[in-house]
Order: C-alpha cells, then sequence, then structure tokens
C-alpha cells in the first residue's frame, strides 16, 4: 500500500507548521538546565470495535518519522534512501484510529471525525466514549492525547475511509484472538504504545467473555 | 520535589545531541510529499515490581516538555513563565523506570543500570525479562523502545536510587490497587502511554491473583 519510490531528507525549514522546536532553560536546585524539545500539536485516538463481525479496527499507513528511525539506526545513508536495502513497508504501522487537534471543535466531536474520515463510520458523539487521557513523549514533546472508544456496526459503514486529501490510510480488522497478540509477551510491533494500551484496554474491559 | 524557580525559551542550537529536526521527502503514488520529524534516541522501560511489599515502582522527575506543552497550550507566555500561575509540579509525571540506549552495551545490560541507577536495586541481568517492543511517537520521531520486567525484593536494594549527575529523580512506589486507577476509565494521567501499558501487563500478567 505504501507506494513510494524515492526517499530524501533536507533541513527542518523555519516555518514548519508541524514541528517547532526549541531548547527549554529552567533552574532547578539552583542550577541551570536545559533541554530541547518541540512543540506538536494534542491529539486524539479511537478504540474502535465492529460488533457486527467482532472485529478491532486499526489503520495502516506510511509513516516517515518510524521509517526514518530505523534507516538512521541501520547507518543507511539518507540522503537517498536505498529502497531495495529498506523496502519502505519498514515504516508502515498499525495503529488505532487517530488525529491531532487542531479544529476549533471539541475533542469528542474531533474523534467523531476521525472515525468517519479515516475508518468510514457515521457515527453521533454520544457514542464516542473518552476512556483516559495520557501525556505522549514525555521526553522530546509531552503532547496530551485523550483515547476514545466507540462500537460500531456494519450499518454505520457509510465511506471506505482512508483519510482525506492526499493521505494513503488503509483500514486493517482484526479479530479478537489477532489484536491479542499484539500485546503478547516478546511480541515485536510496529505500532505505539497508545494503540497497545488501547487493545488492552479493550481486552479487559470491553471483549466478549470466551 | 521540583524545585524549578525559573524557566525560559531559546532557539534549539544546531549541535544538539537530543533532538535532530529534518524535514523528509518522499515521492508516494507519484506524488512527492514531505513529513517533518526528529531523530531521537531508541529506549528501554522496565515494569520494576518489589514482591516483598508488593508494590510497583515508579519515577517521578520533571519533563520540560511536559511543562511546555501545558504552558503553552494554554496560552501561556514562555519566554518567561509565570511560575505562580503555572507551577512547575504540572510537569511532573510519573513513568516507569527508563533510559536511552545510547552505550555500547547490550539493551538488557541497559534496562539493568537503570534499575540500579534511578531506582537502586542491584539485580543480575538475568532477571530482566523482555516484554514487548513497539515504536514511540510515530508521528514526529519513531523511534524504538523495548520493555522489560524485573522483579526485585528489599534485599536487592543497595542505594535509594535517583539518578546519576544532575538528574532529580524521586522514587514512589504503588500498591497493585492504586496503579489500578491508572488504567480506569476516566483516569487523567500525566503519564506516558507506555507507563499505562507496563501497568496494564503486569495487572493481566504478573499480578498476584485477589
Amino acid at each position: 500500500m505504501e507506494q513510494i519510490t524515492k526517499v530524501w531528507l533536507g533541513p527542518l525549514p523555519a516555518d514548519s507548521p508541524y514541528v517547532k522546536p526549541f531548547r527549554f532553560y529552567y533552574v532547578q536546585n539552583g542550577k541551570e538546565k536545559n533541554w530541547d524539545l518541540l512543540k506538536v500539536h494534542d491529539s486524539v485516538s479511537i478504540v474502535l470495535y465492529n460488533t457486527t463481525r467482532q472485529k478491532l479496527i486499526f489503520v495502516k499507513q506510511f509513516r516517515p518519522a518510524v521509517f526514518h528511525g530505523i534507516v538512521t539506526t541501520d547507518g543507511g545513508n539518507v540522503d537517498n534512501v536505498d529502497l531495495k536495502k529498506y523496502p519502505p513497508s519498514l515504516g508502515c504501522t498499525m495503529e488505532l484510529c487517530a488525529g491531532i487537534v487542531d479544529k476549533d471543535k471539541s475533542w469528542n466531536e474531533i474523534a467523531r471525525e476521525e472515525v468517519l474520515e479515516e475508518c468510514g463510520y457515521d457515527v453521533p458523539v454520544e457514542r464516542v466514549e473518552e476512556v483516559m487521557t495520557y501525556r505522549s513523549g514525555v521526553g522530546s514533546q509531552g503532547s496530551k492525547q485523550k483515547m476514545y472508544y466507540c462500537e460500531v456496526t456494519d450499518a454505520d459503514k457509510s465511506t471506505s475511509g482512508g483519510g482525506v486529501d492526499d493521505e494513503l490510510i488503509e483500514v486493517v480488522e482484526l479479530s479478537i484472538e489477532e489484536a491479542r497478540k499484539m500485546v503478547q509477551q516478546g511480541s515485536d510491533n510496529n505500532s505505539p504504545p497508545s494503540c497497545l494500551l488501547g487493545v488492552m484496554w479493550f481486552l479487559m474491559n470491553k471483549a466478549p467473555k470466551q
């Protein structure tokens, strides 16, 4: 699904709307210290469960930051990445449906919109329930994320999803047993911890009893 | 514990060893796209359980990125932060014992060292067992984190912990019931999702049966 044909790297422009890096200075215990960080948007994520087919719904997409991390940690040249040696599929992740909070709308409404845009389920905002709040990337960016839970049925499906504009997002359905493997000891995931947290929360609180 | 008396912000120096921001370019589906990201270190985290007192062990510390995120989202002035309006305790997080992979040592050995440096328990590396692997911050940095599990006893305690050099890390012990509240529906945590994932994994797999 990734259809990537070329990859290269450049400097961060000073006017990037997405990544704003700073050096943060503070005096702690009488001593001046500093910490390098960046400002990113707060976000929502949604644990989505289709009760008609008893499947958890995820999104799969090419994540430049993950691909870049894999290539550079391996010592690969990122000025013009060798896509035979590093196939772009390495950078594809399984995640919860999610989105950034960059509109003047309630967080619940943004969550509802992401469920529709990314996964194609059209549900009223009342069916999106808040689960918990945490801080992502406490080392480098510390943004807030709220996790939601939403049960959908085949009857709620209104589009095929896949994101808006240029987004290339694949909707992936996993059975409960398949999702359970993501959080088993020894698992090696191209997923963020928030996704695994959502899976585990679902297994403990919402999964139909065997 | 934070003892912060002044906070201000400056530009990111080009030679920051911790945050290296880039613009990543790629051609997907015949169309040129870009994504702003940064390179950060891979890391380890450790779910630490003291079996003598049946307590989970966490670390609490002031996190500049979290504090910065809270102040800026609220519209506060970060050139010289008003610490009466924004007490530094807002930026204190509860996390798993953790550390970055920046030494030429095995990941397990780095995990073992963090358990000693941050929490004061001196255990052989064989007692640090791997749990699972995931990708943190898939939107902006995509680094790898491995989670470990380690059971310790009071007899393993060799120092008070607290980190090395200038680190100011408080070791916090929570009962299983207290930790369970962190992952209940409605909880609002100054913790990263990886910490909540670790708590939930412990509750499902390791917690003594009631």
